[in-house]
């Protein structure tokens, strides 16, 4: 194998834990001498080892004067665990090889002068590109302290998500489910509006066939006008219930316990207040999964950064029908928000459309 | 060139003619002696020289024990020109290969008779599908003696076609808007309803930079309440008005001459009743391209049968915008029209998504 | 259609004459009149009419204001027939494509001279690159007054033609060999040694399924010394035999009379002599398929601009097989003769590699 | 992820040991529990933990109830570790999902049922055509009891492989070169014949850039007629020198007693007693890298399974140049041996055709 080989590997070892190290970010390591893979290894777990760490164990002696390939720039400060630029120096590597500079700015660069420092060859930006791709949600996060929003619709192609009754079950295939299960378990946390909960009353987990961890659900409500034996209550995942400063202290007393409650310090449930909220909680990503209302407040803020939308192979028709995205018109078509089209997929029957908002000319 | 290769070149003969020789089928031939082209044509206009014609009077005395390609069966009845099959006979070609049979029962296998009776050598299939795709109206028409009808419209991602007052322009790109133009060119006729000529005065013709011939264009109207300086009434292609039985004399007689009125049977403008009537006209292929009414007509007649949606990067948000298709919702969602998806072509920036009917298992 | 549609219609037109019209180039036209095609053709034999004379005839007074899109500049010199420059100001034309401008020093520039100066809008390079690549035969023998040189062989994957026997029946496939009847179809002349007439006796010509014209068949010799039953030398195609200033009176007149005698001004065969020779006599193109001597006769001189080789799946073994290229070997690899390789395709069960010489960087 | 991504890893995690695991093969494993990761690894070197060790082990108690991915069947029998399957019995996994069954007759099945008695839950052959094309040669090695052969050679477009003074620096490019060192670092040995080594003087180790474990050396020599200066007797990797039962024990002397020595109960060093002294040695998979003499034995005694050809874009000619494969010429050309071609890469400017033989329909 080639250098740019390894750094595939120790890509697909970080790859495969996208979405069960946050906050950390994914790592994978390969420790290589002789020609011979000695060791690999991915960080799993906030928490549990690192991935030099694991991948330097399995190694044990073969570690002296080998070549390190690593996904992010080792660790510098002593946090759970000693950091893992000292163990590389200790461990006596020769060479280590670095796709992404770390952006936590409790490392970023401390990591290499520490190897550097104790004269240990560094190279760094070898499949820089696809390190970065990896770790979208947690290099965002570092930049904004704010998460990564992720727009998420379904509806017929006539863009119709509900009849006139409300009746939604199903517009899109079961492959097509599966495929949002899986994006779910991508994300620290997911994120609808009450008007969804009371209406479709789901539970907004990650179940079987699409394994995956389930994420943080968030509940926007102004009034927290909830039976609480929603599902989405439940105890399968954890619960934020973010609301506004004016709701009573009563309407709090009945939320059960092991629900969050966050009152925002804003009259309204506003978008950016949410996300600033959601920042400080250490959510690095999230998926929205609406209602019509929910939406339509993330476009007019343009506080989003992915849409994902699923358009089934069904005409409903009629203007009683239910639209995708609420809110209120805007004047004039030129006021519309531009998006680029990024990827079309077919997932069964169905079309998923990735979309980004435009960028200034 | 091997055999499938002159057939090839028959197509693109045939298919470069596509919109221009209606109520006929595009029609090509090339006639080949001793490994050389000798002669070939496309039929151009109804009226003027059959293909075959073109290409043996290019071939001259080069035809004589010659092999011709022919996308579609020679002709076998005395019309406008005498029959090609009789032509083929009469120049002494050796052997005829033909793509697709004549559907027409006036030919039907007759031309291949003649060939036969003669002792020509006949080949017929070569390229068959190819044939058939190219001339599917006519195929179409031939066999139930209605249009092929394709339904499109331009929405944005969330299915928006106009905002609350009713601002539409534009939706999608120049680059989407000439495909339109392309597609109009290669149909028959253009359908609206009466509320598209009111609010948005479309002229409905095919313009430059995409050339073609514009089609008929046809509108629906149950009370013909037009002041008809409407652009769809001017000179630049013809226009047919088609409304109810009910309509007074007296507002007949405010339709200026050059439009033709047709009234049906019916007491309000029925889809079957429409595409009976157009059928009866000749007219093979029909483009319909709104407004929200009449697509939702037709999708509820399910009377369509490919659809061409375009979708642009624009997230227009608004329970108030306007949406694609009107009508009454249905009560349930497995009321909706299945559909399948057929291709998904990028446009400049939009989506261009083909669908047709799901075909029922 | 657009434009380019028109032009790519055109060239395909052309591309269906490609073998059949030197020592003119291959040229198709089209005429275009308020979006419907009015005229098409190619020009199909050298003597009959040029394809902007069919296009014109066919569209009759439909010419008039039109736009043509022609492959190549039209004509400005009055030969076999009036310049097509001149009956397009004739007709009326308002506008004529043209995808490359003629190299033939009696055009070059005139003819869209004659059209400018008639006021006619004249558009240059639409699709240049396709058309400089169909007549790249033409272009090549306009530049250098010699024939563009194509190398074919045939070899086992171990680089053998034939066992120590001399057997060589069959090494490519029954696919590989209709495709080197295609080739041949496409070129002016096929080039063979005399060794390969007496070893193998190939009739060389352009055979069913692969229907085209024969080219001329060059066979060089350096003392004549054949019986001239050989099949090379029947009616079936021309055929030239090249020799040397030495060769005998009377040798010469053992030479059937339909074969055309060529005697060189040199001591022996020598390859610039023989292209020279073949350039005074019209061959833009030239098709050699070997044997080993001639092969690497034209490989030592670098007289090749292309060299097609196709690969059986086939070991054969041993020193004494017939290996491809024969001569002398150099002292040295880095003597090699420098080659890129522009494709490689699969032929049936063999590959076919195509190679140019490289350019000097 | 789904199952199959799951195994798709454990695929990746495998198939970065190619080459550093024989006489085992090469195995990676991945635990899941509740959606995460909770363990992976692969097994790196014989005599080391086998890769369902490292994952289980780094799973801890997340092994209780997790399902297991693996490559191949979990080995049955005590030897240098104690058997895999008791160990997943033991830490109480719920599910194992099985690439493919071992072929080992020692396990082969009684993995599988060590897991079924237990009562967990086993599934086999998901992803199972890649686990055997991953582990091809021992699968190979463990059906036949030989090594899997792959001729390997570079030759001109014209076939030859040296002038006729015997150079061959250099035929192919470095990118090529690079390539036959990462393909040596997979296999088990790499074979020559004694021209070879006294001709080239080829080391035929694997070096930087290409790094990799390097092959043991065979070398096949009559007479062990060598000076033993020759760098293929070095100690950068082990040497065994293959000669027949007549050598003079006088002349085995000469030999350092580094270099492993196997007399062949031959008169000539005949391939299939090669491959069967090799077989017993425990060598699983064998790169030939010729002379002339040696590829054309393994050719005649159809002892190869796999052929892959470099292919420089050069014309060297020369009927005294050297060809790729040497040995007597068979009397006809049907006689040729009848391969399939299976790919062809472009390797820098070079090509790389990959062959087998051709099965018998
Ligand atoms: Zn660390
Ligand atoms: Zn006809
Ligand atoms: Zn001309
Ligand atoms: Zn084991």
């Amino acid at each position: 194998m080639k250098a740019a080989d390894y750094m595939e590997l120790a890509l697909s070892l970080a790859k495969a834990t996208v979405g069960q190290t946050s906050p950390n970010p994914s790592v994978g390591a390969v420790v290589v001498k002789d020609g011979r893979i000695v060791g690999m290894g991915s960080h799993l777990k906030p928490g549990e080892a690192h991935a030099e760490v694991i991948a330097l164990e399995q190694a044990k002696d073969h570690a002296v004067d080998s070549t390190v390939y690593v996904t992010l720039e080792p660790c510098a400060h002593y946090g759970k665990t000693p950091p893992c630029a000292r163990l590389l120096v200790e461990k006596q590597v020769k060479r280590v090889v670095i796709a992404s500079v770390d952006p936590n700015p409790n490392v970023q660069g401390k990591g290499i002068q520490i190897l550097e420092e104790a004269g240990i060859d560094v190279e760094v930006g070898l499949k820089e590109n696809e390190a970065l791709e990896l770790n979208r949600f947690f290099f965002h996060y570092m930049h904004y302290k704010k998460p990564f929003v992720t727009l998420k619709a379904a509806t017929t192609l006539d863009g119709k998500i509900a009849t006139k009754t409300g009746d939604s079950k199903w517009i899109t295939s079961k492959d097509a489910r599966i495929d949002v299960h899986l994006d779910r378990a991508k994300h620290d946390a997911i994120l609808v509006g009450s008007q969804t909960v009371k209406a479709d009353d789901p539970q907004l987990t990650v179940r079987e066939p699409a394994v995956g961890t389930s994420p943080i659900r968030i509940v926007l409500s102004t009034d927290l006008d909830f039976s609480f034996s929603e599902r989405v209550f439940d105890h399968a995942a954890k619960t934020w219930l973010i609301t506004t400063k004016h709701v009573s202290e009563q309407r709090i007393q009945t939320v059960p316990e092991h629900i969050e409650v966050i009152q925002l310090n804003t009259d309204t449930v506003e978008i950016n207040a949410v996300l600033d909220v959601l920042g400080e909680g250490g959510i690095q990503s999230l998926y929205v999964e609406g209602g019509r209302m929910v939406h339509a407040s993330f476009i007019k803020a343009k506080a989003f950064h992915r849409i994902q939308w699923y358009i089934a192979p069904k005409m409903l028709t009629g203007i009683d029908a239910l639209t995708a995205v609420g809110g209120q018109s805007p004047e004039w078509m030129k006021e519309a928000i531009d998006l680029e089209f990024e990827d079309v997929e077919k997932i069964g029957p169905d079309l998923k459309i990735t979309a980004r908002q435009k960028k200034e000319a």
